[in-house]
């Protein structure tokens, strides 16, 4: 599978290249004068140039809705979920999206990231019920018309994997293997206060257990602190219904928080005094210290980012490249993200897309023109608490080496000589 | 096809609704007690509950990875575009986002909206080329790969077609029939003005003249203002390439102009003195006024809004609905939704979903409770330079009734005393 974005460095010798400046981005062939001057030079691609005709403008083309539900371009197969094809079973495995070749900050929904206990149950909407019980004063049964009538709310966030990716995996060749399991979508559905007003939390009240309708019946527990305050149960992603591996059709999303509490295909919220302690947060998802503890319940997902062009597998060339990436942090906005061409040297401040949404994906950009010398860059991003992303070696330093999850540390990228651009993890 | 948001009233006799109150949306039922008590009640679905188990909770889901890119739960394969079944032909037609089943302001790429004029044609990225010339100081000729190394920005912006709905056709029965030729993306790429800046564009510039790929070769003039404001050449559209439906691998995009302007399938911009007076500028997209006289190049696509649910065919119960709907403007932001619930006698201001965008899609939400006395429900919009929706009838004491483009009117949407909610155009 070769990507889109895995260009190549292209032969210039049928090439006229521009001078390099602030808008000399080079590649572009200049028509000297005209037609026969095109003629004359015959770049490729020449041949669909005006005055000529293009094969495909040569008859008409696919109906209009020859696709009811449209799909990407046949030229486009390559870009899908990112996934290890070496796995023992893929009942309980993940993929990553292709964050390498995605553009902006949307993830669309096919390419949205998995990470599935059970597999991915096939669920009747009409069949599906949500539970509310345990320390309420009514407790109450909802159907999925039921959950749809409530006044609603859209809001952009991601959710992020707490193992993106685990200590032990820094060595991945390309983006999505190293941190694939982030994605972003406008979520729509209501908030889960409004349910908790609806079915009145009893006095004691301190956690809710969220338990998932797939085959693991994942379960986790929820302060309900953050039940009462962000937290919303959602149906509508990115304009549509939930997809079936994101949850359809009902997830509990927890903006900022680790991406398996945000329960998927949601059945039951059991408000309780005490967590549940549940598997996926004793045994899974806790943090192995350097003193041999486990620290549990880390649910904010700290601040991170990553370059994703140029990034590990892809190609560049000298001269201008933009450098664009992914910030995010679980704790608000994205305030800043500083981006080193020196391997850690110097840094300069990239720019931040508009609207910076409060955790949700922010994608930054800093023009850069090559020199053709190898060297490294590397993001740094900084949330709007004053948190700056650690380097491995400075998380290292406080959680040591024992260790799986929330691993947000910054990622260089190593530029060969060639343009080739690998992973600085992995030592030559 | 009957869509998951036409809902239907349901019989209430087993189950216990809740009394009308800011968040009494009835419809959920109560469990008194205990699992004894739910099984007395045995409301449909208690089958599903704790601590039964649902089928699909029986045996592992599907594998992750088996949709490489994940497709939408068979539940919903109600959910496509919208489409007359009775054209002569489909080379030259459309098809209406369904708005009626959409949530937020995010339109799924697969459910984009299209109008095409001659098809859908097959190009090739590698093969395709943009020519930019004319009045420029260096004619160049572009590959997607050059594009691509523009500094890229992304922006959120709607698209509709000039014809949505034609002031002939306001009489279909649903809002994706009446008004679903209009999307909102997360767009991605080049900001014209850089590649203008690149080539160099000489005095007496007035206009660019662009052309798609396509077999219709559809050419549209743009004036050098917008040319050198806001419009953008984009390959992505929320978070992905662009689809062959809306231009793959290339479009303008001419953020609150008309659609048919965003010219897709981009293979040339000629820099000219004068306008093209193409087929698509002159023949058709222009508006006939009360004199005889058509008015050309109407270019903004003026405020509006509708509500989206309920809707045309859907049908309501008594007690709690909100009102949810969608206004945009291509003047910039959206400044207020006002909502009628009583055929346009008051108006109360509806809540916009932040953020608010500029020439965005913007979602706006009305709690209502409904007594079952039959109704008009109608939204009317008004943009941050003061501009109001008309109703239609306003709409034709300025522009006749020659006219076929730029009907932004106010839709009023009947409610029968069964629920029954249909378009108040049509007179019973």
């Amino acid at each position: 599978m070769k990507s889109r974005s895995s260009a190549e460095a292209k032969p210039s010798t049928r090439r006229q290249f521009l001078a390099a400046g602030s808008l000399a981005v080079g590649g572009a062939a200049a028509l000297v004068a005209s037609g026969e001057a095109l003629a004359a030079e015959s770049p490729p691609g020449s041949e669909n140039l005006p005055p000529n005709v293009p094969e495909w403008m040569k008859a008409p083309g696919a109906d209009v809705g020859s696709e009811p539900y449209g799909q990407p371009s046949k030229f486009e197969k390559g870009v899908v979920r990112n996934m290890r094809k070496d796995a023992k079973q893929y009942t309980s495995f993940w993929s990553g999206a292709p964050l390498e070749d995605l553009e902006g900050t949307i993830t669309p929904n096919g390419l949205f990231y998995e990470r599935h206990h059970g597999g991915i149950p096939e669920i009747d909407p009409a069949q599906h019920r949500l539970m509310v019980h345990g320390l309420v004063e009514t407790p109450m049964v909802f159907t999925m018309e039921d959950i749809r009538r409530f006044p609603a709310e859209s809001r952009t966030h991601f959710i992020e994997c707490a193992g993106n990716p685990p200590f032990t995996l820094i060595y991945a060749d390309k983006a999505s293997s190293l941190v694939g399991l982030v994605s972003c979508a406008e979520w729509v559905g209501v908030p889960l206060k409004t349910v908790l007003e609806q079915v009145g939390v009893k006095p004691g009240a301190k956690w809710i257990v969220a338990e998932g309708a797939d085959a693991a019946a994942l379960t986790r527990s929820i302060p309900i602190e953050k039940c009462l305050d962000d937290a919303m149960l959602v149906y509508g992603q990115n304009g549509e219904a939930l997809r079936p591996a994101q949850g359809y059709p009902l997830r509990v999303l927890l903006p900022g928080f680790e991406g398996n509490m945000n329960v998927k295909w949601l059945r039951r919220l059991h408000v309780t005094a005490e967590p549940a302690y549940s598997r996926e947060e004793t045994s899974k998802y806790t943090d192995s210290m350097p003193d041999g503890t486990a620290r549990k319940f880390t649910f904010v997902m700290e601040c991170k980012s990553i370059i994703t062009r140029p990034s590990g597998t892809q190609k560049i060339n000298q001269g201008f490249n933009e450098i664009s990436g992914l910030a995010w942090t679980g704790r608000g906005k994205i305030a800043k993200v500083d981006v080193s061409t020196d391997g850690g040297k110097s840094w300069k401040a990239a720019k931040l897309q508009e609207p910076v949404l409060t955790r949700a994906l922010t994608r930054f950009r800093l023009p850069w023109t090559w020199d053709g010398t190898p060297t490294a860059i590397i993001s740094r991003a900084t949330d709007e608490t004053g948190y700056v992303q650690p380097s491995f070696e400075e998380l290292k330093a406080v959680r040591g080496v024992n260790g799986v999850y929330h691993n947000n540390a910054t990622q260089p990228w190593k530029i060969a000589a060639s343009g080739e651009v690998s992973n600085a993890h992995v030592k030559a």
